[in-house]
C-alpha cells in the first residue's frame, strides 16, 4: 500500500497540514520541521497526490463553470448567478464554452486535471456516462445546473420541466385555445426536450385535446431554429391559434416569422415561450412565457457547490425550484 | 539591495529554473540539489516574489477578463472572442463582472495580486488614474478592449467611435431625414458617450443641419434607459423623423416605446442603432445599425495579450478595427 500523508505526519511527528505546507509552500515552514518532513517523505517514498483531500487545505479558491455558450442570454444570466456567489465566497470562476462539443469538453477536463480547481458546475447539457466518468477523475465536487443528475446521483438545481410545460398548456386552454402547435427541443434531449413535450401533450390530453405529430416541429432552442420550425408548423397546421415554444429564443424566432409574414401576434396567433430571458420583455408585443428563475438556478448551484467544497461529506441534496407564468402581451383571450 | 533569484542560483551553483522549481515544486528536485538551494535561500535571506519574471517560467496559463456585466449581450459576444483565443492557447479565463463598481474592481484586483494570472483584459469602461495605478501593481500585461488607453500608453482594440457615428448621420441624411434626434450615452463618458455624439453632430453640421440641445436625450446604453430617453425626446421634438441611438439596447428600448404607443417603425419614425448585437436581427422590424466587430474585438484583444505575455518587450501596438452600417428594416427612405 502506498504511504499516505498521515504516515508522513506520524513519522515526522508533525500535523497533516504541516506536511501539506511543506509540499506546497516549503519556505513557509521552519527549516527544522521542513527537513524532518522532507526526510520522512523520502524514507517512506511518499508521492503527494494533489487531489487527496488531506492536501486540499490549500484550496485553489477557483471553480469552473462549463456552459454551452455564453452568448446565449439564458446561460449568461445563469452564469451571472454563479459568479455573484463565487465573488461572495472570494473565489474566481473559470468559464468554459463547450458548444456542446465532446472534444472541447474533454480538452477542458484535461486542463482541470492538471490545474487544480476546487469544484465544477456543469450547466444545461445532458450528462452522459462519459461525462460522469470524467467528473469522477477530477476528484472534486460537481454540481449540475439546469440539468438532471439522477442517474448518477449527482446533485442538481433545476425546475420541473414536465410540470412547467403542463402549466403552459393549461394557460392556453383557459384562454380558449384548442388548436395548438408545439415547437419542441430535440426529440432525444432528455432534459428540456422530452419532458417539456410530454408535459404539454399530457395536459392537452387531460382536457380531451389529442395532439398529433403534425402539431409538433423541432428546433434546437435558438432563434433561427424557432423561425424555421414555425414555417414548418404553419405549413402542416394552418388552423392553429396558439404555439408553445420550449425556449424563448425559439418563441422569438416563431414570432419574427409570423410578423414578417404580415400576421398579427397575438390577435391571429398567440405565442407562449419558456425561460423568461431578459430579451423576452424587450420585443413588441412583449412575450408571455413560463419563467425559470435562471439567475437563481445559478446562485443556488454555486451555493451548493461551496457547501460541498467546505464539507465533502455533505449529502448531495438536489433542489427543484419553482416556475411561474409571466403574462405579457402574446396570448390572446379567445373566450 | 534584496538578493535576487540570480544570486541564489549563483550561490547554489544551479540554474535559475532549478531555484524556481525548488520554490514551486520542491519534490520535483533531487534532494542534494534541493538542499543546496534551500541553504542558499536561507543564507541570503531571499524572498521569492511570485511576480518576478525569473520565476514566471511556470506560467499560470490563466488570464482574467474584466467586464461590466456578462448578461449584456455586447459583453457576452466580446467575451466569447476572448475565450475562443484563450482556448486555442490552452489558457483558462477567469471572468469578472464589475458592474462598473469601483469596490468590485478593487476586490478583484486584490485577488489577482495574490493569485497569479498571466495577463488581464479590461473591457469597455473608461480607464481612470486609479485603474492605471492598480494595473501597474499587477506586473502582468494588460490590454484594453472596446475602450481607449492613449493617456496611459496602454494598448487597446476598438473601433473609431467618432467616425462610426458620423457615418450613421450621413446614412440618415442620404435617406432624406432632416429632423433627427439622438439618444446618447452619458455626457461624461469619454469612450462611447462624447465621441459618438460629437461625430454625429459634426456630420449633421457639415450638411448644414444644426443640432440643438432639445434633439438629444441621454441614457446608459441599456434597454430601459433607451425607452425613457425616447419618451423625453418625443416630448421635446415631436417633429423628428429619425433617431440615432448610441447602443442597440437603447435603440430597441426606443423602438419598443414607439411601437407600444402605436407608432409605426420605420414608416413614421426611423431608428438606427450602434453595436450590432445578435438581438438586433431578432426584433421585427429588424434593426438597422452601425456594426462593431464585437466578437473580433475580443479575439484581437486576446491575441494581443498572448503576444505580450510571450514577449514582455513586445511593442504596445493598438488596433482600430473597421465598422460598417448593416442595413435592415428600421430606416425609411424618404426621398
Amino acid at each position: 500500500m502506498n504511504p499516505t500523508i498521515h504516515d508522513v505526519a506520524r513519522q515526522a511527528n508533525v500535523s497533516i497540514s504541516t506536511v501539506s505546507r511543506v509540499v506546497n509552500q516549503p519556505l513557509a515552514v521552519r527549516k527544522e520541521k521542513r527537513d524532518r518532513v522532507l526526510q520522512a517523505i523520502e524514507q517512506l517514498g511518499y508521492e503527494p497526490n494533489p487531489f487527496a483531500s488531506g492536501l486540499r487545505d490549500r484550496a485553489t479558491k477557483t471553480i469552473a463553470a462549463m456552459i454551452p455558450d455564453i452568448t446565449n442570454p439564458f446561460y449568461a444570466e445563469l452564469f451571472r448567478g454563479i459568479e455573484d456567489i463565487a465573488r461572495e465566497q472570494k473565489n474566481n470562476v473559470i468559464i468554459c464554452n463547450t458548444d456542446q462539443d465532446e472534444a472541447r469538453f474533454l480538452e477542458y477536463m484535461s486542463y482541470f486535471k492538471k490545474k487544480k480547481i476546487d469544484g465544477l458546475i456543469f450547466v444545461s447539457a445532458a450528462v452522459t456516462d462519459a461525462h460522469h466518468a470524467t467528473f469522477a477523475e477530477l476528484q472534486v465536487p460537481v454540481v449540475l445546473a439546469a440539468t438532471d443528475g439522477e442517474r448518477f446521483g449527482l446533485p442538481y438545481v433545476k425546475v420541473n420541466d414536465y410540470a412547467a410545460a403542463s402549466d403552459a398548456a393549461s394557460f392556453l386552454i383557459k384562454n380558449g385555445h384548442r388548436s395548438i402547435g408545439v415547437i419542441s427541443g430535440p426529440a432525444d434531449d432528455p432534459i428540456a426536450g422530452i419532458p417539456r413535450l410530454a408535459g404539454f401533450r399530457d395536459a392537452l390530453a387531460a382536457y380531451g385535446l389529442p395532439h398529433g405529430a403534425n402539431a409538433v416541429a423541432y428546433g434546437t432552442y435558438d432563434f433561427d431554429s424557432g423561425y424555421e420550425a414555425m414555417r414548418k408548423l404553419y405549413g402542416t397546421m394552418p388552423e392553429l391559434t396558439a404555439v408553445f415554444a420550449a425556449s424563448d429564443a425559439m418563441a422569438l424566432g416563431a414570432m419574427a416569422f409570423l410578423q414578417r409574414r404580415g400576421m398579427e401576434v397575438p390577435r391571429q396567433i398567440s405565442i407562449i415561450g419558456f425561460d423568461n430571458i431578459s430579451l423576452s420583455r424587450m420585443v413588441t408585443p412583449a412575450l408571455t412565457t413560463v419563467a425559470q428563475p435562471v439567475y437563481e438556478i445559478g446562485k443556488q448551484a454555486a451555493a451548493m457547490l461551496f457547501r460541498r467544497i467546505g464539507n465533502p461529506q455533505d449529502e448531495a441534496q438536489s433542489l427543484v425550484l419553482g416556475h411561474e407564468i409571466v403574462v405579457r402581451d402574446t396570448v390572446w383571450n379567445r373566450n
